[in-house]
């Protein structure tokens, strides 16, 4: 299982995910699903991927490698198309490609064909913008109403982005509170886990503004997952009791 | 879609339900989920249903009318079951016994046979109860560590459910905890809604403590969402923002 939030905020993006992985319970390893295409002040595109790990890895790999472009034969890759919607869209044909590969024999093995992505970054002289990519290679795009887009185990995790999130978040909040949601989904569902991959950017600046790797070990998370139980244990403790008394 | 939870704890049961039905997004009816089978200091058995509410309706039928034994053939009814197992065997006896009737051509019309039940209460003499029982007739109990099971739209309500419920927690602060559990996936799923039916009975009075219906016009659940609102963002506030800087 997996869970990543992206979040397209005025002052920039903020994108998390975590990198448990497991093919059953006895087959569980750790593997990045946040992948960056970066050059710095010129264009910075992460692909944060769920689902099957033999599909995003093939999505990945043929992202890195290029793909012809459908009507010009060129060489595409995301180090250098032109857009953020055509970075979506490439995203969309190795899907697509990949589909075309293994989509039918993963079908004979009762498998299905389940990947999700979110494409988000920002191209000099272009818009940040934050898409999700499904199954089908389509895909959907954030905006000011709805700044945040999840793929993986992502309804655990939702009510907090619900309540907590706008577009005017400041970025370190939003990051906050997207490890909040984080937590709330690595303790209802096992198949999530630590470490947890972070990169936030600030709009205009196509460059990381932080990339970094949360651990077991990582003092601040820890605490902030002590303080959420608390404050929460405090919050029910605090609302009176139902006043209600049998209506028969 | 539904949301029902129902909690059996150390000093008795809370059973909560929404009434939302929808049939695609323009055919939404409210219909009760909750279904109680008392005979006050005798007997109480309340049966909760998510699903295709055509199954769930033939069900609480079957459960009204009577079920042959497979043995003896006497009918059996929830009124008249022996104990709290065979209650649950015969709710499980009458999911087959819909399916055997309507599971072909529900599937047919790629409908698929969608229904799961909660089944709690206790007869004098036995043991307070509390079961979920799955499309198959199969069914699992709520224990000391597990004390709350869940049926239909689960996951948005879980997080507070796994932090704040523990077989210790008292009725009343179970109720409370079970409706903030309520809040949030109504927040998250418009397809789960008001009013709400709310059932609770101490242990071994095989009566209802509390039979009660929360609508629109309910001041303290209205009170509890503001304030559950208030405390999330006064608790996230108060967490730190992430000291984390680029490791790059």
């Amino acid at each position: 299982m997996t869970y990543c939030v992206g979040l397209r905020l005025q002052d920039g993006l903020v994108l998390i995910t975590d990198s448990r992985t497991n093919a059953g319970i006895d087959n569980i390893a750790s593997y990045r699903k946040l992948h960056v295409f970066e050059q710095p002040g010129e264009r910075l595109i992460a692909v944060a991927t769920s689902g099957n790990l033999s599909i995003s890895q093939s999505v990945i790999s043929m992202l890195t490698d290029g793909l012809a472009h459908p009507e010009t034969g060129d060489i595409e890759t995301l180090m250098n198309v032109p857009s953020m919607f055509r970075a979506a869209q490439l995203v969309g044909q190795a899907v697509r490609e990949t589909f075309s590969i293994d989509g039918k024999a993963l079908e004979q093995h009762h498998a299905g064909f389940d990947v999700a992505l979110l494409v988000a970054g920002q191209i000099k002289g272009g818009r940040l913008r934050l898409f999700m990519v499904y199954a089908a290679g389509n895909f959907i795009e954030a905006t000011e109403d709805t700044p945040f887009l999840q793929i993986g185990e992502h309804k655990y995790g939702k009510p907090i982005l619900d309540r907590a999130v706008s577009y005017q978040t400041d970025l370190y909040d939003g990051l906050k509170i997207g490890l909040i949601s984080m937590d709330s989904t690595m303790r209802s569902n096992l198949a999530v886990g630590l470490p947890l991959d972070v990169l936030m950017m600030k709009r205009d600046q196509m460059k990381a503004e932080l990339s970094y790797r949360i651990t077991e070990q990582d003092g601040y998370f820890a605490d902030l997952r002590q303080r959420w139980s608390k404050a929460l244990r405090e919050a029910h403790l605090a609302i009176p009791p139902p006043p209600y008394r049998n209506g028969n």
